[in-house]
């Protein structure tokens, strides 16, 4: 069998296509996912690994897409912490925040294999399904990186300002380091131990770095990340990189490492891909779009396969992930147009 | 009397020292404003012109620093459009979104120099109460740009994706371009009038501008907040062009207007200001750096000053408002660590 594209673009070979998939791909804007999702939490679906392979399915089947990503959280790791998770209308909440050093020290010493087995079985579930119904398809196996779980964790749940958690880091500078340090073993491993269960690449999920100054971000968050994906990346799969609103922090995150970087909409993908150099880049329609009518829908997607010139190393994707109530046919479309077949 | 510094910088000439002020200088971390916000609500009191003046002067009293802005709020014209506007905990509520191209044509027509009289009085009578106590001090006026108010009129409030306003923007190009032409000319010309009151320099805050594509920026925002420019320029005082998470739009932000351009903490200031070229800079200390011990917060102003390598045309700002449960005293302490007191 031919490499699928997705996986050959991961590894800046050239392709017939330019292959495309969609951050949460899997959600609430579909209504067989809406369906699975109005009988049962999302904490509950992830505990599930046979309904975790069909939820993980289901845009292959309805879109088309070159890459599955297996169905999960990236706070999944925060019930054996012990911070106390729960989803609620508005969101992530997490019960006992961390606000202080002693809070860090009294987390408790999470195994991936042993307490984040489930997810494992989720991903081979969803790899036996896809090798039975799509074996050109690759499954992707993600986590959250260090800094994206911490302020989840310290913030107790979303922030715009991301204030306690960088008064945090500013603070208690041990505290932090020691902190990023356990979730960088963490997620590597756990990355790591996806790939031995069948991913065949790996998304490290840093949607919140882009809040951060360069300075801070090199000196706080930089070589955390960098062992989380040392670590993912001795599975042998690709890695990818990602992050919002990051266009200032490009060059610091292809330091810390992946064979991808993400690139949000905020910065056209060809002055971005000038700057990252010798990677492959995934990116890099703004979510938004998706709600247009078709001719801007149009215009928007083609813009972004221009500035990528037809480069080997592309991954059309989005800038984030899909926003519940985007209609299924806008997305379909994106598929088509970048398969061109609209 | 010489040239206030403030002024001198927003003009690209030579300083004895970096002039610095601070966005919501005026504002819920400092005790003197609590007092009086503690007996009203926040539009009550922007609609005293005495107790307008009384607050813009807080700051300069007791932090030195070099430049007062009107206490006002962007919000203001939203009364007289008659979208309906009240404040509550989590900040701005609007009763009455713009949802369709026909919300748009129910809008009334606003005359500034009658429907937001009381505003121009507020900004004389803050200019006679810094001529009688601190004749040194210039006074800023300012206003919302249009993208930043079509923004909250659209969605609501405030938004993390700014989706409903997107997705007003592609289905309904030309109400929404409509939309846009009254808002430019509103506060185009709402700034020009808060100069003839006695403004020194005026502030368009496009805070939102940031959520944007370039590509989106040029084609939805940038005609309207050149206009809203030019409008103010006319006045012939320094307009400043601000926005947070611009680091991408900064060359079309330049190319839209200001003599000053505003600058957040995600791109290093010699950056930026490489890629504006010919004119000033306001910013770029973090905001949440006034919660950092005073090692950091040293270390990130020094930072800040050593990037405008004492160039000419450098006004010291945060990159967005002061937070409530900033210390007054870590403000106090920026001034003095920018004049070189500390």
């Amino acid at each position: 069998m031919p490499e699928p594209p997705f996986l050959a673009a991961c590894r800046r070979e050239p392709t017939d296509r330019t292959p495309v998939w969609f951050m949460r791909q899997a959600g609430r804007y579909m209504p067989e996912y809406r369906a699975a999702r109005a009988q049962q939490g999302i904490l509950e679906m992830c505990h599930k690994p046979k309904l975790v392979a069909q939820i993980t399915l289901q845009p292959v089947e309805r879109l088309g897409v070159d890459a599955a990503i297996v169905f999960a959280d990236i706070l999944l790791p925060f019930e054996p912490l012990g911070v106390g998770l729960s989803y609620a209308s508005g969101g992530p909440k997490i019960w006992r925040p961390i606000r202080t050093p002693a809070d860090v020290d009294k987390l408790e010493h999470v195994d991936p294999a042993r307490h984040l087995a489930y997810c494992l079985e989720g991903v081979r579930e969803a790899k036996a399904a896809l090798a039975a119904r799509f074996p050109a398809v690759p499954l992707i196996g993600f986590a959250g990186a260090p800094f994206t779980l911490a302020s989840y964790a310290i913030e107790g749940g979303t922030s715009r300002t991301f204030e306690t958690t960088k008064q945090f880091m500013y603070t208690h500078a041990g505290a932090w380091h020691g902190f990023m340090e356990r979730l960088a073993e963490l997620v590597g491993s756990f990355l790591a131990l996806q790939a031995a269960a069948g991913a065949d690449a790996l998304q490290l999920f840093d949607s919140w770095a882009g809040c951060l100054s360069c300075a801070d971000y090199q000196e706080y968050v930089l070589p955390h990340s960098r062992r989380a994906i040392e670590l993912a990346s001795a599975a042998g799969v690709p890695v990818i990189h990602f992050g919002t609103d990051t266009s200032t922090l490009l060059e610091l995150m292809a330091e810390a490492g992946g064979d991808v970087i993400g690139v949000d909409w905020r910065i056209p993908l060809d002055v971005a891909w000038a700057r990252i150099g010798g990677r492959a880049v995934q990116g890099n329609l703004d979510p938004a779009v998706l709600f247009a009518p078709p001719e801007v829908l149009e215009r928007r997607v083609k813009e972004v396969l221009r500035r990528a010139g037809g480069r080997a190393g592309h991954i059309f994707n989005l800038g984030h992930g899909i926003q519940p109530g985007t209609p299924v046919e806008n997305v379909k479309r994106v598929v088509d147009l970048v398969h061109g077949r609209a």
